[in-house]
């Protein structure tokens, strides 16, 4: 049995970066760019006008006929003359021979002349081709995440597929005889399987899609041949249940023969001690306790930094938050514990009620409060991390 | 022209909730839940070990006979003697006439026989029927989000099916003679279309997941028709560019013809100033400022607000954080300002280059930082409010 630190440093050091894939830019929200991008184009591409108002050249004069019109869009680089100044808009190409554009608030405008009132500095207004960025310049770092911002910016410059890590594929396992499917009838001494539908969902909330289910019944030979199967096809796979000691919990023995390297098994935690972390080639091996919350809490403590890894995250990433505690708390269990809890932007509440078996109280939390085995007492107002869970 | 405040109030009140709908269950992460939900069954249905291990019917003894095994999913109702006890799996059945359950590693086996060397208290180790939750109990109330947990909550009590808000479908139209989709060549005076790309994925970030984008000139007559479409068959209209005082800034003219009714034109603030936000019938519109930054600042500042109301959110989930601020900042604009920053747990800094038509900084921030028109100076490690944007 190990410690919390001890399991999270085990998962992050055996959690590597899937394989890299070319990806089109406006489908890459919330990978992780495998490559540095630099700009293929000048941003602007041309000496464009900031302003909505009338360009002229700079000099000592104040008053220009109107010659022409430069909206953003159209070009024209005709010769204009010293007295001349065209009406101008804002992102419209700046003919060679113009410096200035002055704000259209700032003129007096008479028929096909102006009278510059407030007159701008020489250049003001107008944006120099490359302002943004130039060719050849940085545009994005390697293992940056792609937000909105990201790819409006990698758009505006015309690219159009990036590489990224890939996400990985997921296997979820649910072993369980007593497990109904919901919308079924439930039998005498039966439940509904919710794990699957839970952990697929909390898959998608870290933006994975690729997940397959998978049911075994308690029978080591089908146990054996589902994470084969698994194994072999599969970056991650999630096994629910039959992973604590009783006689029909089989799956323990059915991944080490599958060749399943084990790196950890049972955390001094509460809830979760029941918890295998495994590997085998590049797949890793998750089995989670077969009761909701426990699995849920899991998930969200230990599968999420695997996946964030596998998916090129590095720490500055991974969630987790510190708040003031609004209830003392004792622990005097001598593990780890996670409760769950309700913060806010300054605190954080332990909610009633943090029996394992039971996603009342975790439906309606939206944080787990970690209590590490060697802490006693927290005292109300002292400062906790919390994991956010959604 | 009108304060942040302001805005932020008036954006409030007039974005609706949507419709409600019936949605499976596993579909429904990131809805809000738009009916209050009591539970279908007892859960546990029947009373359940919690443990590996051997049940009995509690009295002085402590050796008892092995007559049977109870297993998950197995169910078996048999009359049991006092001095007999059946080896009881986790999750099994519990018979009627036992109420006590040793764990395994608390008794010694020798054969067909069981000897108990710590003796729990009666009735330990079985949660009895609805120790979770009872039939007709509150399982979750209106309004909730719905979390991986919520979902894990709703199978297990073999709920399918729920009631929930409706997303918001949502129309991006785009405006510009001078755009050109990325990939296409670059023209004298063109710049590549990047908002549709972004605001899509924006959009995507919030789970919104139908969304339509329009392209048009700037032309009036084009404006009014695509804007008619969309009013009729959208629920929010995002409009892209074309709302400032040139010549050739449709977009304003074109919502008022079609009935849009005008809640606001332009903020105290920058970037972002031109802002239009109105309304016809139940469809909300915002147009954005053209350029891209502004744009995005805009989505997360109000964008953001209108959407999540839509869906059913109210403030308590709205996203705002306070850090302090590690570079004193000074105000003399007399407008709030939205500054790119980087947040970390405790503080926030200012990013590097705020021009609005960069997305360069945007894309390496996490946040926006909020300094109120009325605020001029911030010093270094005073609070601040920001906006988190990823």
């Amino acid at each position: 049995m190990i410690q919390v630190s001890q399991a999270l440093s085990i998962i992050s050091e055996n959690s590597c970066k899937m394989p890299i894939k070319k990806i089109k830019v406006h489908k890459s929200l919330g990978f992780i760019l495998a490559e540095t991008i630099y700009s293929p184009i000048d941003m602007p591409p041309f000496r464009q006008s900031s302003m909505d108002g009338y360009a002229f050249s700079f000099s000592e004069l104040n008053q220009f006929d109107i010659v022409g019109v430069s909206q953003a869009g159209n070009f024209s680089n005709e010769q204009i003359k010293k007295n001349q100044a065209i009406r101008i808009f804002t992102g419209a190409y700046v003919p060679d021979c113009l410096d200035t554009v002055v704000m259209q608030e700032h003129t007096q405008r008479n028929e096909q002349t102006i009278t510059i009132i407030k007159k701008p500095n020489a250049l003001t207004n107008v944006r120099s081709k490359g302002e943004q960025i130039k060719k050849e310049e940085l545009v994005l770092e390697k293992d940056t995440l792609i937000t909105p911002a990201a790819i409006g910016f990698l758009a505006c410059l015309g690219i159009t597929e990036i590489n990224v890590y890939k996400k990985p594929k997921v296997a979820i396992v649910v072993t369980g005889n007593e497990l109904v499917k919901a919308g079924k009838k439930l039998g005498k001494g039966k439940i509904f399987e919710s794990n699957s539908v839970m952990l697929k969902v909390a898959l998608q909330g870290v933006g994975i899609n690729k997940i397959k289910t998978f049911s075994v019944k308690d029978n080591l030979k089908n146990t054996k041949k589902t994470l084969q199967n698994c194994l072999s096809k599969f970056d991650v796979v999630l096994v629910s249940g039959g992973i604590s000691v009783g006689d029909y919990d089989f799956v323990k023995e059915a991944l080490l023969y599958n060749g399943v390297e084990e790196l950890f098994y049972t955390i001094n935690q509460k809830p979760g001690k029941p918890l295998f972390f495994g590997k085998k080639d590049k797949t890793i091996v998750f089995a989670l306790p077969g009761n909701p919350a426990s699995a849920l809490s899991c998930f969200y403590i230990y599968v999420h930094l695997a996946l964030k890894k596998t998916m090129g995250f590095d720490s500055v990433h991974l969630n987790k938050i510190k708040r003031k505690i609004k209830t003392p708390f004792q622990n005097t269990t001598g593990k780890s514990l996670f409760l769950k809890g309700f913060y806010n932007d300054e605190s954080v509440t332990v909610l009633e009620s943090q029996s394992s078996a039971m996603l009342n109280t975790f439906a309606t939390a939206n944080g787990l409060i970690y209590m590490p085995y060697n802490t006693e007492l927290v005292a109300e107002n002292e400062e906790v991390t919390v994991i956010p869970i959604n």
